[in-house]
């Protein structure tokens, strides 16, 4: 059905824009006008696929999300390298996606997270499911590293997973300030150079 | 002069409420007409302290900075404790201010390097130069930390003041989105109880 095809289309070329905007821009500050007029939509195309400002924003989060879990998926989770190796994969690949970006926008999870945490419980909730399911995720691959005897048994992997998430997106941040990689390459001699090593 | 203080008094009111609300809401969604009404302050006032809404933004920085730099003073820098301990009373001081606040807001300075970094020159500019600021003054603390023999001296003490920084503005970001201070004291254990012990 090439109208089905056509639909979908129109609805991924929202989600697609608006996830670019809202990186750069965050939430509150991206118009649906702005989306409209960049993606050539007509407003009322947009009303039939979302039913609203927050609905549009809530979409955009899970859209960013599945890309953001292919990525765990070929780095965190790939059984075929050793789990320290996988956890070096994902930082490389954020560098270079983050390069790729000319050091701007960052994790969509992390800006919303601090612009709308005290503004709207139900992103919060929805983003604190993000989170959750993510530090699961790093601390699983934490307790294999542990399991091949790539980093010290002495470590709570649980809250290992926790510094190491909240450590990665403070470089992240950091770097979007100083507009170059260093704190995120910072980040990786620490953590794989000194902090994890047995 | 009773007018001079006056004067201050308005422009120190304004100061005060736009971080309270910029704190929660961000620099654009903060709206002037907002902090007028719920300061009681006319318009004309507003705009004879203030050139435009980005030069209240930036003094709303520098506000929020000063009074960073004093709970740095009082702890990072603070000569009567050792440099370990005062790394942790800036944390635990961290903590106590988060509770009292009810798990919201957090860092101003965070807040805004997350929202404005690819939006504004100038605020990025400024967010920059107080994070390399507050970075020294914790690299200056660690290398006492490591002559004192604290701290292992394997450190390379500006990429671990980095580390530190980032991993704490992390698990302070994760912290308002759990609500609970719970990653910020994950943060202080793993940090003191395991990373930094020698």
């Amino acid at each position: 059905m090439p109208g089905t095809t056509t639909k979908e289309s129109t609805k991924t070329l929202l989600l697609e824009k608006g996830t670019e905007i809202m990186l750069e821009k965050g939430y509150n500050n991206t118009g649906i006008m702005e989306v409209l007029q960049s993606t050539g939509v007509p407003k009322g195309s947009f009303y039939h696929y979302f039913e609203s400002k927050e609905d549009f924003g809530l979409q955009i989060i899970n859209y960013f999300d599945q890309a953001s879990k292919e990525k765990l998926r070929t780095t965190v989770l790939n059984q075929s390298i050793s789990p320290l190796q996988r956890l070096k994969s994902y930082c490389e690949l954020g560098i270079e996606h983050f390069l790729s970006q000319k050091c701007r926008k960052g994790c969509l999870i992390s800006n919303l997270s601090q612009e709308m945490a005290d503004q709207n419980e139900i992103f919060r909730a929805r983003l604190l499911e993000i989170q959750n399911e993510n530090t699961k995720v790093f601390a699983t691959c934490l307790k294999e590293a542990q399991e091949a005897g790539e980093i010290s048994k002495s470590f709570n992997t649980n809250d290992l997973a926790e510094l190491f998430q909240a450590a990665w997106g403070g470089a992240v941040m950091r770097s979007k300030i100083c507009k170059t990689v260093e704190p995120m390459q910072s980040f990786m001699d620490m953590m794989f150079g000194r902090m994890l090593t047995p």
